[in-house]
């Protein structure tokens, strides 16, 4: 990978390892997949997540319904709440609103 | 870094790439200064802008008008795109429509 820069191996990773999570290379992902790869890649993120009911209102947040897979653009939604969450904290911005169920 | 996973350093480098690229850590970027960023960190999209015109279509593309900033949001709508098509790719979907200016 080294001809591809900090933030192509960036890219790269966020959509890798949303694809890797499924396990028949579906477009999208079974809510036990998404579920796994949350606790696994964003051991932060589901810290406060004990339940499922906390589970099930990550899912509601990015616009999945119950029983549908999760799609790669709502994974894409939680992603950017917490970039922009972050990049807010960089800039010295408080965000008007605090999303707290996503960090 | 150790204690964070691949996923949540992936976040955090685009979200530094971006805070890193204003010289005065503003929350928006000059348009040099997203033009430098682009040109080092997105070499194959912009291997095909050598115009000012075409750089100026990235921009209108992702909603920044003439002498305004790049704001992170309008930042993270392209890398949004060139994530979706690269997640495409990977799944063997092809998109209905080809936005060739970013890849």
């Amino acid at each position: 990978m080294a001809q591809f820069s900090d933030l192509e191996k960036a890219i790269d990773t966020l959509v890798n390892q949303f694809h890797s999570a499924s396990a028949d290379k579906s477009p999208t992902l079974k809510t036990d997949e998404f579920k796994n790869l949350l606790s696994s890649q964003m051991p932060n993120l589901m810290k406060g997540v004990g339940t499922d009911q906390a589970f099930g209102a990550i899912l509601r947040k990015i616009g999945v319904h119950d029983g549908e897979g999760i799609s790669f653009k709502q994974f894409w939604g939680l992603i950017q709440s917490v970039a922009t969450e972050q990049f807010g904290r960089l800039s010295g911005q408080k965000g008007s609103s605090c999303s707290c169920i996503l960090l």
